[in-house]
């Protein structure tokens, strides 16, 4: 079982994500558990501050060091375990799917999420194993981050989706983007599904859409098809 | 006032993040507000389901386009707004900072979140207006990835951010990452500031901030260097 350790300031905002869906059934399973520390209660200041103002001055505050040492400290003994500790933070590697994948082999995960201050450096020096970024654009605080790279890695774990869950979304497992899909009817308010969708005929149905993916990706997503090997009968299409 | 509209099959997945922190505040001060509709609810048929088998065969499950046309439609008829129908999809144009400040200028968002199945073809091409992926990773839903989108840009919205969370972390805005921060004590269990940022000396701390600011990025994320203005004294840092 991976054991997920998150750090927060807002442990509020992870019930419904954790109680609902695939999170919820891993945990029914026992594939993952979830455990929400809010770091305040580390705080050894009487006021009970996590952060302070930044040395050199400027705007915002910044994450201290001691409650998050000291609750990450105190995970590491309870569990006798060395963790990955993971940052949620825009400076962070991008994250993608080899590291959802790389992160799936763990069994324990702590993440640590800030809300609007910036984190000491220390923090970031000699506690952190890993900083991600989920993407270039802001965001008020770690933890929606930290329910992204959980959801991404919990499914990967063994036995969490079931047959009724088939990851037809898996665009980046393929190294393509997915064909378009179709569903009844067949005519929905004079919108018509392609034809050959129709046709029973599997050969030219197999082909439409490998074709389809392949100019899908082609035209949203160039970047994807200058690392897939594309074969000669792929080139024709794209240059049809 | 934006409207938010939100067409999911797990409504209370919503309700922890819409609850807490900045998203709570800006409805408190009617910046924003959030509407959560379960689409199932709008199935016309006796079962309610809202999926169905793909066309031309294969694993999973596809989002019919029934119950999400008359949603999006009875939401335009009832707030007479012409708005950003926005789908969360891996085949989506990637979100970045640029696209969520785009998204702040509108007063009516609707997300449609599917839930491992695929969406019909035809809700993409008549009724969507922009198709995001906020990574290269693989979630189970469109759900979390809703929650990144409103998050990034209702704290854009005018009065939401006070000053008391000041955008320490908008790495994105200035084109660069941000320099490493420190916060009191400036000897932390044997770990120090550096000497710079105690010396009161106002010049050298902006100096060696945009120095770290730039190796930084240069070390981490040169794909954002390429696009940045470099001066030459900032080239003379890079070689050093």
């Amino acid at each position: 079982m991976m054991r997920i350790d998150i750090l927060t300031l807002f442990p509020e905002m992870f019930t419904g994500v954790f109680g609902s869906s695939i999170l919820k059934n891993a945990a029914e399973k026992e594939a993952a558990s979830y455990h929400i520390t809010n770091f305040r209660d580390y705080s050894d200041n009487k006021h009970k501050t996590v952060d302070d103002y930044p040395y050199g001055g400027g705007a915002g505050m910044v994450l201290k060091p001691q409650p998050i040492f000291d609750a990450v400290e105190q995970l590491k003994t309870e569990n006798e375990t060395t963790p990955r500790i993971i940052l949620l933070c825009p400076q962070g590697e991008r994250y993608n799917q080899q590291k959802a994948e790389e992160l799936a082999k763990e069994s324990h995960l702590v993440f640590i999420c800030g809300h609007y201050e910036g984190y000491d450096e220390r923090i970031r020096e000699h506690i952190v194993t890993d900083e991600i970024s989920i993407g270039d654009y802001v965001m008020t605080g770690g933890e929606l981050g930290a329910m992204v790279v959980i959801d991404s890695v919990v499914r990967l774990l063994p036995g969490v989706l079931g047959n009724e869950n088939s990851p037809i979304l898996d665009s980046f497992s393929s190294g393509l983007l997915e064909h378009p899909h179709y569903t009844r009817p067949s005519d929905f308010r004079g919108m018509k599904v392609p034809d050959v969708l129709l046709s029973g005929n599997h050969s030219k149905i197999a082909e439409w859409r490998e074709k389809e993916s392949l100019i899908r990706t082609k035209n949203r997503r160039p970047d994807l098809l200058s690392s897939y090997p594309i074969t000669e009968q792929q080139k024709k299409w794209l240059n049809e």
